[in-house]
Order: structure tokens, then C-alpha cells, then sequence
């Protein structure tokens, strides 16, 4: 499937087609301060301002599309969804599935920060706890998925999130051409690795020569180290980041390859950095950025990479945190202390 | 002046073809968690997003471009303008001072949100104090101007100033009518009544039906007192709501005119719902919204006018506001708690 999807430029404009209308066309935005201070000319896609608070409506949306003849031909209350996640996904797919007036049931964490459980539940979606330590999350899904008749929709390993994910990138590289721009290096924030590999694939579409490097937070850099070793390598921890959206145990079966074949390499930031970046953003950028969605920032304005005199884009890739971490962190409290 | 603005719909055009690489193009956001809630379609001009922080970058700049040919026959360490402002208007003078190579002095009162004074000298802008309560910042600011040999800009009353607000609401009617969408009603926060003004200029030049409303915080309401008796009403107070962009005396002597003669009407909220509103903001829509730029929203949330079915454009003026002040509003706090 990887190569399949490497081999057709066309299955990311396919989908861009699939949903310009239905997804926000978020916009390139720039600061002359966060500029002055990186010394580069850096682009912002703020994906925060998607529906849903993340870029995951994208990936979400366009899979279930593709599954909407399937799901019509089931009577109108049996048509639901299932899907696993710690959040930002469940988020997409009971927003995707309410307007697509389809069920979802949303497996997700016990510790899912109480923002991402109440937007599920605010769109219609139905939750199952499961327990970090102990469950098998993707089993649980999968008996549920047959319980219920439903199809589980995977949160990055599938051609048609990976693609869905892409369209960002598209945007962002055809927008900035559109004003004159061509964009050198882009940073990601990466968890399983669905938007870096779809950024992969919109480059790629593109014809750009952008580099793409993928951003972790420290202790959990398996991206980083896979991209080193040439292997999906995993982290030996599940928790313990302020960056709970990107706490995946290890890049995915498809997502790796591709990411492997264009990804220029990893970046890793810790937690006070990515305060720093979500703090950054709300005094200069007014945007409200969760700490797994700054990552990109912190390592542009930790200056982890020297980017003097580039072009350089900078994913937000969601804004769904909670109240009192987000009041801690802009306060100017340390991770730790913001975590506490 | 005022007629003569009214009588040159090509004014607003010119301003916007002068702004058009200078500022923030921002984008038109759409909620269809706002949208359910308000039964219409809601259209958000996140102007917080501009460069300084708040639509006030649009008329400074509109109003040091034309003036430059001025200050550029002064050798460079003798070009220097003068403004005085609670904030805004400061931040966005001395980014647009900075930008043309140019010196600025900000008479700010000693009680103006920190945000705002730390942008300021962030900018390079030098502070000088005064006392809301005994000192008369016009007189202060013109003594000021004199000795520095500058110009003193004014924050709304100006022909220039109010073209360059205008141009917001131009984006906003074309950006609107780009993707097929006509604008009924305009929501504008509303001090002085630049933006206002603004908005009027730019519905005749953009032969647009939309009826313009300004939004006011509960005390303040001096425009819809002054449109409701035909002749400019004062506020009794100067401070005492979250609102501190929004403290103004009394509408404009150029700006109420070139209102009375467009503005639909006036609408008026209290602090809790302004604190609602911008609550909603941080949660749904991951914009940084400061208090008076968020009263608009607060007039659609609260239902203060039935927008039923209507296309309603809403305007997020701006987004500098303290972090002690925006955690504890979005912490779920009353108003009053969070200005303790």
C-alpha cells in the first residue's frame, strides 16, 4: 500500500478535491516577531482553527467519505463507526461521523484530558474508557467493531487518513506559492506518523524540495530514532510528556516506510520548550495551541536546527488542551509545574 | 471630512490596495459548533491574528504610509510620531513605526493590561505614563508632539485611520462573497468607532445590504445612546469593566456622524457574557480573544438580537490580554472574579 501511495501523485489532490469544501482552508500566517527572532521567514499552518481543534478531521473526513456508500447501504440507525484514541482522533471521527449522520463510539484513555472527552461527547460521540496500564486498546476496539457491525477507523495507519493528513501540506506549499513563497523546510509534529507521511506524499505531489523533519518530545523520539536505525523502534514509555496527543508507542506499519523514504530527519524538544512555544503563541500568535501541537515551534525557537535565513513551515497540528494546563503554562509556570 | 469619505467609495479601495502585502489577510472562520448553537451562519474575523495583535495595525499603517513622504525629508534619528492609547492603538503605532524606520512615543495610561505595555517596548516603542483619572492625555500628548517635533496620531478620529479599519471589513464582504456567501448583519466591537465607521465605508463601497451593529460593554454604551438621540452621548465612567479597550469618553466627531448615517443599531453586553464568549473561543475555536474584542461574539452567544437563518459576520477585534486574566476567565470564572 505504502508504494502504491508513493507511486499515484494524484491520490493527495484526489483527496484535497474530496474535501475542499468540507474542511476550513486554515490559513498561512506569519509574525515579523517569531521571524526577527528565528532569523528565518517561517509560515504557520495553524490547524488548531479545524474543525474539531485538530488536523485530524482531515484524515478523518476523508475516510469515512470513502466508507459512505457502504454505511448507506445500512439502515440509518445501524450506520456507526468505531475508533481508538487518546483524543484529537475522537474528536475528528465524531465530528466526521455527526455530519455524515452516522454513530461513533470513541475508545479512549481513562487520563484523556477532560477537554477532548467533553468535545466527543459534544458532538455526539459515545465513549468507552479503556485503562492505559492494562488494556489492549485495539483489541477492546475490534470486539467492539464486531459488536456493533462497525468498521474501526485506525487513528494514522491507513492510505486514506495518510492522504486526508497530506492535504495540509498540500495547502500549505500551494499557498505559499500562490503569494510568491517556496518553503525550504517543514516541521511536523509526529506521533504515529500520519501527517509526516502524508507530508511526504504533498511534497512529493508538490514537487517541492522541501525537507521535512518530524518533532517528538524528548522520551518519546521512536520516529527519530526509526529514521536512524531504519526500523520502527518504540518507546519504552506511555506517559510522562505534556505532549499527551503525540504519546504513541511506535511509528505504524505503512506510515514508516513512506516516512523513511522522504523525511529529512527528527527533532526532539522537551517539555519546557514546547511550554515555551504554546506560551509564544499565545502572547505573539493569539492562537491557542495544545502542547503536543507546538512541538514544531518549541524547535524552531529553541533553535534545535539552524534555520538562519530560510523558509521555513510550522505545523500547529491541534489546539484541544485543558483549561488549567493552558492557564499554568501561560502563566509562565515550567512543564512540571504546569503539569502538576 | 466625514462627507467627503462617504463621497469617495474609492477611498476604502486605495486603502486596501496600500495595505494589501503590509498586513495580516485574515482569513473568515466558520464554527459549526457556533453555528448550531446561534441557528445561523456565523462568519468569524479573527483579527487578532494581525500583526501588533488587533485590527489597529491596519489604520496605523494606513496612517504612517501617508505620511512618510513627510517624515522622510527629516534626517533618520529625527523621524518620530507621538499616539496616545490604552493599549491597541500603542502596539500597533510603534510595530507600524518600527516597520518604516521610524521612532515612537506611546502616552499610555499607568493602568493599561501589562500585555500591552511589554508589546509595546517589545516593538522598540518608548512609554510615556499618565494618569487615567487627573492627567489629559490629548493636551499631554500634544505638548509631547510639540517638543519631539512628531506628529500625533489619533487612535480613531482620523480619515485615514478609519479607511484603514475599513479594509477589514472589505476582506470580509469579498472573502465572503469569494465562496458565495452574502453577509446580512456585521457585529463590530465598538470604543471610539474607527472600526465602525470603517465598516460603514466599506458596505457602500462594496454595495453590500449588511446591517452594521455596535457592540458595546453594559456602561459604556455611549454609541447606542448617541445613535438612539442623534448627537454624541458621553459614559459616565472611564473604567470598571474587563473591557479595557473598549473605555472610550464618546463616539468620534468624525467617526459618529459617518455611523449614524449606516449603523443599524446598537447592542449591548454585560462582562459575564463578554468572559463567556471568550471562554468559547479558547474552547471551540482556539483563538485568543481579549474581552473588548470579544463582545461581538458575546452579542451573538447571548442571543441579544434573533439572527435566526441570517448570515451574520462577526468580528474578533483583538487578542492581547493578559495571561492572569485569561486563565482565570477561561478557568470558568465570573468577570468579576477574574478582574480580582
Amino acid at each position: 500500500v505504502s508504494a502504491s501511495l508513493l507511486g499515484d501523485p494524484d491520490a493527495v489532490r484526489r483527496a484535497a478535491a474530496r474535501l475542499a469544501t468540507e474542511v476550513v482552508h486554515t490559513p498561512l500566517l506569519s509574525s515579523p516577531t517569531l521571524d526577527r527572532l528565528c532569523r528565518a521567514q517561517v509560515w504557520i499552518k495553524p490547524e488548531c482553527l479545524q474543525i474539531g481543534g485538530s488536523f485530524k478531521y482531515r484524515g478523518a473526513l476523508n475516510k469515512l467519505l470513502q466508507l459512505q456508500p457502504l454505511l448507506q447501504m445500512k439502515p440509518r440507525h445501524a450506520r456507526h463507526v468505531v475508533a481508538y484514541s487518546s483524543g484529537n482522533h475522537a474528536i475528528a471521527i465524531a465530528c466526521a461521523a455527526a455530519h455524515l449522520d452516522c454513530k461513533a463510539t470513541l475508545v479512549m484513555p481513562a487520563d484523556a484530558p477532560a477537554m477532548k472527552v467533553d468535545r466527543v461527547r459534544a458532538e455526539g460521540g459515545s465513549i468507552e474508557f479503556y485503562d492505559r496500564k492494562v488494556d489492549d486498546r485495539v483489541a477492546h476496539s475490534e470486539l467492539l467493531g464486531e459488536r456493533l457491525a462497525a468498521p474501526v477507523i485506525p487513528s494514522f495507519d491507513d492510505p486514506d487518513i495518510i492522504v486526508g493528513q497530506a492535504t495540509l501540506v498540500l495547502e500549505m506549499l500551494e499557498d505559499a506559492r500562490g503569494i510568491g513563497v517556496e518553503i525550504d523546510d517543514i516541521l511536523v509534529p509526529c506521533g504515529g506518523g500520519g501527517l509526516l507521511a502524508g507530508a511526504v506524499l504533498a511534497v512529493a505531489a508538490s514537487k517541492s524540495n522541501a525537507r521535512i523533519y518530524a518533532v517528538e518530545p524528548a522520551g518519546f523520539d521512536d520516529m527519530a530514532r526509526s529514521l536512524a536505525s531504519g526500523r520502527r523502534e518504540s518507546n519504552t514509555r506511555r506517559s510522562g510528556s505534556i505532549c499527551d496527543s503525540l504519546l504513541i508507542e511506535r511509528p505504524g506499519e505503512l506510515t514508516f516506510p513512506i516516512i523513511a523514504g522522504g523525511a529529512h530527519g527528527g527533532i526532539t524538544v522537551c517539555d519546557d520548550e514546547v511550554a515555551g512555544a504554546t506560551r509564544f503563541a499565545f502572547r505573539n500568535l493569539k492562537l491557542v495551541v495544545e502542547p503536543g501541537g507546538a512541538v514544531a515551534l518549541a524547535a524552531v525557537l529553541a533553535g534545535k536546527v539552524d534555520f538562519t535565513g530560510r523558509t521555513v513551515g510550522v505545523v500547529f497540528s491541534g489546539g484541544n488542551v485543558d483549561s488549567a494546563l493552558f492557564g499554568a503554562i501561560i502563566a509562565g509556570e515550567s512543564a512540571a509545574e504546569a503539569a502538576a
